[in-house]
């Protein structure tokens, strides 16, 4: 039984990291027979330029008849002119509405092999292992009404809408729960139940969920509060619950705490566990095309692939453990080095997890 | 010509900071010959349990007819529990609302004195000089409509609306402007540009605004990529502008990156330019009523009240200047306590900087 996957390079160094991790996803099939079969289409500004859109529709019924799509990364200076409605970063938002990807998993990480990386002390972040479980497909990102209008006085005011309804809120609760009976079995879920009533029934209903898993151990706090959190005491946390924007906001303060974002890999799944993985960093289109980027965030996203929609957690173990071992070795990237590595390329970086294999 | 100041000490260590700060403003009125008046109301629970809503409306026509009102901190265990149509912040929301003041000035400043509080490396903080311009009476934090509803389907759904029209981004970019142009003349612009229509305006409006300040250098950036830079290299920053939920969580990092937030006063300013004084910091019920509070940020918003309010620079001066000679002394509350330096109470700390002017 094949398993297909559809590759999604976009732009920037996207195409330059996910080479590298279909170079290790061809690796692991061959080793553990997963019979994967890869198909690549175009997203972001790259399928602007053929396409005249950022994500077309063939792309994303080849994305829906998929087992899980990996991408790179979309957007650039080159589209940053174009009209909003056309913009890469739209491609993104379309395909994960689409499929429904509500859910998204951002582990911040720190690598012991990095640990100097982090702009915060090395007490405080030494050994950090957070899960950021961000609602993706609601919120303010997709309520309506939203738009530009003009008002009776002559000015114009911009306008969204943040609206959960209870179902959106319990799905994402309900994975956020499941994730920290796996792990250390606590979930901080973070509203602004002080102010805003959307959500207030946000933490209504996460603390409803909260009866059937009486084994976890559920905290509130505020988005200002946890922001700070984060970076006073990160290692208080477990596992994190949020909306769609303070996710944004909180999943990339937590991944700048580790000072490796080039490390970090991210999922987002719908209902039948079919995903979208994908680097948490962008498209980094000043060093575009160089060879120079670090492909291990995607790499890693691949192994979470391989683990959440495919269901092969031993194979995903050993793409990570190959990781580890590269680290180990010393090698790294530009963004990652240090005194004493070895520098390498993102080819190079790539031959090395394969050769850990 | 005297001066009137409405003194809110509100609920938890409110009081005890509050009558710190006064007792230095008394120090510098009699120096500097400032014809201050005080009058005390209150606010948050303190209110509810008296007049049985968070601000009552002869508080509040108090406060608009004042010179400036000085503010301790609202909230507490205690009123949790109570619909929220009537929790303290509730009153803190409507005299910033009321009193049109729209404008939050929120700095983060690392004290070299206590460079070691900060959770960042030293070499990412020493000197760190942050202006965070926060939008304060609009945004989704006052958008209509708003609460929550029964949907057809019988499930319910919380909504709120994040709405900026023109004039109001105006004036806070224009604030924001203002400000740099009197310190390093850098603003950087916080929005979420690529997916909120509204903050779509905002970008549109500040970066017209910044035709009328070509000495300063305008910068954009969206909310993620900010909450990512201001851990990972704080100090690119000179003044950061933003709305109403962003500038909550942006401002909070930012104070968090000091490691001091006990040290940091905000203002709250309306077009007459008079305005609401606070620390950063909130109630912490945990301590209060023990003496042990740090009065230092209350009593540097009071020289902020000075500053701008009042247009009493000079005793403005005298007191942080006083401030800082008493952290020079190695006078630390509990809060900012390291060894080597001696511990004291609130009011020995009041007391400190009274000896100090
Ligand atoms: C590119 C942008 C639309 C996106 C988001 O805001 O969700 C990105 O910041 C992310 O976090 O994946
Ligand atoms: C108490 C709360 C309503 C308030 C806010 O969100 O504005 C506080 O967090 C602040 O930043 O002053």
């Amino acid at each position: 039984m094949s398993k297909k996957i559809v590759l999604l390079p976009g732009d920037g160094i996207g195409p330059e990291i996910v080479a590298e991790a279909v170079k290790v996803l061809e690796v692991v099939d061959k080793k553990h027979k997963l019979g994967l079969k890869f198909e690549e289409e175009l997203i972001g500004g790259s399928a602007i330029d053929v396409h005249g859109v950022p994500l077309a529709s063939s792309t994303l019924e080849k994305c829906q008849a998929a087992d899980a799509v990996l991408m790179g990364s979309v957007g650039g200076p080159k589209w940053d002119t174009l009209d909003s409605s056309i913009r890469p970063e739209k491609g993104l938002l379309k395909i994960r509405y689409e499929m429904g990807l509500f859910g998204n998993l951002r582990p911040a990480i720190l690598y012991p092999q990095l640990a100097d990386a982090s702009s915060l002390k090395p007490e405080l972040v030494a050994g950090l292992d957070i899960l950021i479980v961000r609602e993706l497909t609601g919120g303010i990102y997709f309520g309506e009404p939203r738009g530009i209008r003009l008002l009776d006085n002559g000015e114009r005011q911009g306008y969204n809408t943040y609206v959960y309804a209870e179902h959106e809120i319990e799905r994402i609760g309900r994975m956020a729960f499941e994730m920290a009976m796996k792990r250390n079995k606590k979930v901080c879920s973070v509203d602004k139940a002080n102010v805003l009533e959307a959500t207030v029934l946000w933490r209504e209903v996460v603390q409803s969920l909260s009866r059937e898993y009486p084994e976890v151990e559920l905290s509130h706090m505020y988005v200002d509060n946890a922001a700070m959190q984060l970076v006073r005491q990160p290692k208080q946390f477990d596992v994190i619950v949020t909306g769609n924007m303070f996710g944004d906001i909180l999943s990339d303060t937590a991944a700048m705490l580790t000072g490796s974002i080039g490390m970090l890999p991210s999922a987002s799944l719908n209902k039948d566990k079919r995903g979208l993985y994908e680097p948490v960093h962008g498209s980094a289109p000043d060093i575009a095309g160089q060879g120079i980027a670090n492909p291990l965030a995607t790499i890693l996203s691949a192994a979470m692939m391989l683990r959440y929609s495919l269901d092969q957690g031993e194979a995903a173990d050993a793409i990570e453990a190959a990781v580890g071992k590269v680290l180990d070795d010393g090698y790294r990237s530009a963004d990652i080095f240090s005194e004493g590595c070895t520098k390498v390329s993102t080819k190079e970086m790539g031959d090395a997890v394969v050769a850990a294999i």
